[in-house]
């Protein structure tokens, strides 16, 4: 047995999760010597993504949704980590292979169930395209961006969106790729820095910081004529501006609602009150997630576009890296309090 | 001159509108011996519809809408009037012909404009469907229905669909075409004369008295799988408790927001909570008006289908009628109050 450290969830958070209470780092150990589970593969991990949806599933397990609730006493789950298989007992790996497989934050890993070993996929890394661009904008994060965009938002050249958490892993890859398309696009960030990181980095054509200019104002500075598309992100207030400042016709494309995850069970969350403008500009407000048949028939389209865009450089591929297995607790709160600037994930070991 | 009584808009209602100061029956007069207007037309008028979205056009005339606010010191705008035409400038109409128009509450009327000309139709009444089924079920209040539950709604056999303000005109029409395509049909109402209404004459599936039970328990009650389809004529708590008991990928059919329309500028809206539903469950919330070209397009099915079942008996057209223009701001009133079983029609004179 040697030692593998992991990012376990304790318990049920009810508010912001507590670091010792609610989240650990502990070493359950692994047996290098032994064989592979049976029809199945081990790994050694090298990078994790950290992921807002992850909060959700921090879950009274009564509570039914898209994805399953986390297991109290096991490691967190990520959406994506990219690993080296050390030993396989299925003829779809080789040792050596490195691979795409949903997991968890673990340095080294079996996977046994057959669901897994069907959804883990080998990736060619090319030089030109950094390992880590698997977990951002040719992973998850940028079938989100890429699939909703298209799917929900139907953007034309000239159109005006507003991208809220823009500096934020959707956010900025939403952003880079309706600049790409000719739209305006207006980011909504939380500090001055992801402010410059946007419209100087990033390319987008205008932004505003929500702490320090009211978010209404900032809207009808940016869009007096108001908004064709607003991507969002973080539920709350803004969505009610972007609610009262839609265009006839608009649409909400309902990626998630960050601003309300760590209400505690005696928050009052922030009423929506200009829903009345779903019926007057006629709106269309769709959620949607990543694995829907709709968001994922853009795939090959995405893997086509974004490798090229990631290739040439002008698609910039940003990451927010915290380094070691003994610092996961603070990357995952990090990103759950907005302090990254691009994807957020875990390096826990060098590949 | 002869007398010709007119429901007057005196002034912007903040709240529900007050009789007296914001509206009044006043006698505007009429030229009965007069020429028609060049290019127009006058009528002699016998039924007006009301309808909720009257309530949105009397606002300030600097807000914005998908309809003109309606003028202070003119006669309230009515979406469809039948009437009979008494002269004629246009080629299009000649005296005698029955005619719907958007027009005014008058007892008689002059059309001058080109597009109210455009916008008249004649109606070729039979005798199995009464004159009024074109202010209802074979009118806007129709269209709204059929339209939109089949175009935002995609309805299929089996589906359940909670429909609010289910005795109003809107609600009975879109319950009894969905029961006739085989929903499971729960209707939400404010009395239980209302209840008896849609379940024993209009053969809803269930529905209950959202006064006298909660809503939440309601919904659970009687769709303990949850709803596919939602359609909202009144917005607030109870789309709240639509949003967490949708199923997903379920529809909402944003009509209208009846609870919202009388709140004075000192009333702070019900704010919506549980949005984030749209992202976990995927939901579309999407608006329309009548007039979109999405919901026109299913006109010629809505014709031919509608006229077909009032002929057979299988579907009912309800009217509440208000009579004389003496009484024409109690039936409006009644109207926003929720008064009604099924359509509310003001008759000002006998055809």
């Amino acid at each position: 047995m040697v030692q593998n450290k992991a990012f376990i969830y304790k318990s049920i958070p009810d508010g912001w999760p507590v670091p010792g209470k609610d989240l650990a780092v502990e070493d359950i150990t692994f047996d290098e010597d032994g064989e592979p589970p049976k029809g199945g593969f081990t790994t050694k991990n090298f990078y994790a993504a950290y992921d807002p949806s992850q909060r959700g599933r921090m879950r009274d397990l009564s509570i039914k949704s898209y994805s399953p609730a986390m297991q109290p006493g096991k490691p967190v789950v990520s959406v994506s980590v990219i690993g080296e298989v050390l030993k396989s007992d299925t003829p779809k790996f080789k040792p050596g292979d490195t691979v795409i497989l949903w997991s968890h934050y673990t340095e080294s890993y079996s996977a046994v169930d057959e669901s897994e070993v069907e959804r883990t996929q080998i990736i060619h890394p090319k030089t030109v395209v950094p390992l880590t661009a698997y977990l951002g904008p040719l992973g998850m994060t940028g079938m989100t961006a890429y699939g909703s965009l298209h799917e929900i938002g139907q953007p034309k050249k000239g159109d005006m969106i507003l991208v809220s958490a823009a500096a934020g892993a959707v956010g900025q890859m939403v952003g880079q790729i309706a600049v790409r398309e000719g739209l305006h696009v207006i980011g909504s960030v939380g500090d001055d820095k992801k402010l410059d990181f946007i419209t100087k980095e990033l390319g987008f054509t205008s932004g505003f910081n929500y702490k320090t200019e009211k978010m209404s104002d900032a809207v009808k500075r940016l869009a007096p004529d108001g908004l064709d598309i607003y991507f969002d992100n973080v539920g709350g207030e803004l969505l009610d501006v972007a609610l009262a400042n839609m265009k006839d016709f608009g649409k909400i494309i309902a990626c998630g609602a960050i601003s309300t995850y760590n209400n505690g069970s005696n928050t009052t969350p922030y009423g929506i009150k200009n829903y009345g403008s779903v019926v007057r500009k006629r709106l269309r407000y769709q959620g949607f997630i990543v694995l829907d048949p709709n968001i994922r028939q853009w795939q090959e389209e995405r893997d086509a576009n974004v490798s090229k865009w990631i290739a040439d450089g002008s698609l910039k591929s940003i990451d927010h890296i915290t380094d070691g297995m003994d610092n996961a607790i603070d990357g995952f709160l990090g990103m759950l309090k907005g302090e990254n600037l691009g994807k957020s994930i875990l390096k826990i070991a060098d590949p």
